[in-house]
């Protein structure tokens, strides 16, 4: 019996490794930089991770690119956000009209910025009474996060806007790692007691109404994500056949990563988890995923904010592995030798 | 008796303190932007910072500056430092050619960038045996850096060269906190064992050295300090008088911003920890001062490196500050009333 899922397993389960040489010789660059050894920490680690992902002893970072993909919730009538509805709507306004956090953040450091519709004016299903989506819509949402990776970037953020969405990240990360649904579950936007506690009947009530069809990460997608959850996953597949390394945002994002990080466990090597959120559990979460985040700001905006952020810090470390001198170059004098 | 510290501890006492009705209004501000409250994190703080130190509700950073100090050190000739001392003239050429990591990082995140060089054909005392400096020689340094400041800068980083100088930095430490040498000195540019076991010994031959004068913080500074400390000391005070907040580099940058500290403990009100470096016990002191890192990337190069970086966040910080939309300005609905 086939699904539409069966492309979608086949490309996670293909997924091209990193290129180790070009690792190798990127690193062996750094040694001859003029710094110590490890002197420039992560930064270094960036430099070799770009390269194994891009392929190139010389990774580059010149057409950075933020895409932050909106959707809109059946849960959210539920009343487990602060804010209404109608401000996905006005947000995307406010992105298009520049307004918002993550166009200055963008304009700061010199990031392209690309937002993505997903059918804001039909909520997914509610998800505490049925299917957020159907198969062939989940595969087709995740087809449309695939080609939102444009030719010739070479260094995605991937972030999200949509109210209700820690809703179903909570709901994604109860169902794949089990556990409480007040271990996943945030305050969001800023609820209050009572806010948080329908949020929690909320996750719940979606837990216990899809029992049973949970054992497979796909359906956890279908089941319980957000278009803009499936379209984040499409995006971070489509990038690693392109080469393409990612900086995840925060908590609703790395529900994305989650998903196929339970399909594939090394579907998120070329991967960068950003920030550190404050909603829920984001840390325990990246802990899981065996990712250290670049950043903790104490932040949990979404709109890819906290990636865009981490994105100026890996333009520092290409601009460093690209352009400092070597110690030849320089004519500095080398490590004393040990005693 | 007059000394000629006595104009610097003048200084020190009567340091001007916030604009607290500028920073209320910055905060006022954050409240009314396109983001639920608070999730911006550090940055809405960054923000309210700003405003206080410079004085005005819309803080700026159109004029950026990263300042180094190279300094040279007698106990260099230790063995101290696996680099030999002729490292500061020949990084001092890399800075001037555009090789090093700090030039880098200032292109890549658009800051100013200017290095001092402190007599480095003159190495201080050795402090295992001498006083580094006079009181004379001090001041006059000091001087030196106050005057970096340059006019129209609006946020400042600060750094340092100087082979040795994470000797003297671990010397100032435990002079001003006291314990061990061994609780304060870290491995510098990657020092093996038997360069480890000279460095912690130079540290308590210049303690047990300078026993008896070590109560006073700008004894301390004088005695067992570097030009290129004396010099960010001086800065640190020159910016708070102008108006113009500070972001520290790491281990030796922060034994300058320490012997302030020391002296006074509002001293550092306008200072940000840019972050946290992996050298000696550079947590420990930053959690003495009171200052929470903003980044923590497992570095330990200086040259002001992690300061820059730093500077790059601060700069969305001040971007989203400026330029976002207020929710009537977006037609974005607030929150919903509370249940």
């Amino acid at each position: 019996m086939t699904s539409p899922f069966d492309d979608i397993r086949n490309l996670i389960a293909t997924m091209p490794g990193p290129d180790d040489t070009a690792a190798a010789l990127a690193a062996a660059r750094q040694a001859t930089l003029t710094k110590p050894a490890g002197s420039l920490g992560r930064l270094e680690d960036i430099a070799a991770w770009l390269a194994a992902w891009q392929g190139k002893p010389m990774p580059s970072l010149d057409r950075p690119l933020v895409c932050v993909f909106a959707g809109s919730h059946g849960v959210a009538a539920r009343g487990v956000s602060a804010f209404p509805p109608e401000v996905n709507r006005q947000m995307l306004d406010t992105f298009a009209a520049g307004g918002a956090a993550i166009n200055q953040i963008c304009a700061a450091h010199g990031l392209g910025f690309k937002v993505f519709d997903l059918a804001l004016d039909m909520p997914t299903g509610d998800i505490t009474v049925a299917e957020a989506m159907t198969e062939k819509a989940c595969v087709a949402t995740m087809a449309f996060g695939m080609e939102a990776v444009a030719a010739g970037t070479d260094g995605l953020a991937l972030g999200e806007m949509g109210i209700g969405n820690t809703t179903v990240a909570a709901a994604i990360y109860a169902a794949l790692y089990h556990g409480s649904a007040e271990t996943y579950v945030g305050r969001g936007t800023g609820l209050d007691e009572a806010g948080y506690a329908r949020k929690v009947a909320a996750v719940e009530a979606a837990l216990a109404h899809h029992a049973g069809h949970l054992h497979d990460p796909l359906e956890v997608l279908r089941r319980l994500g957000g278009r803009e959850v499936a379209a984040i996953a499409g995006a971070i597949l489509a990038a690693r056949m392109q080469r393409v390394p990612v900086v995840l945002d925060g908590y609703v994002a790395t529900a994305a990563a989650a998903v196929l990080h339970a399909v594939n466990p090394a579907a998120l090597d070329h991967c960068l988890a950003g920030h550190l959120s404050t909603e829920g559990a984001h840390g325990a979460v990246l802990e899981r995923l065996g990712l250290t985040p670049l950043l903790s700001l104490g932040m949990h905006l979404g709109e890819g904010s906290g990636a865009a952020l981490a994105l100026g810090i890996v333009k520092a470390a290409v601009a460093c592995h690209r352009d400092m001198a070597t110690f030849d170059q320089a004519g500095v004098s080398g490590r004393l030798p040990d005693a």
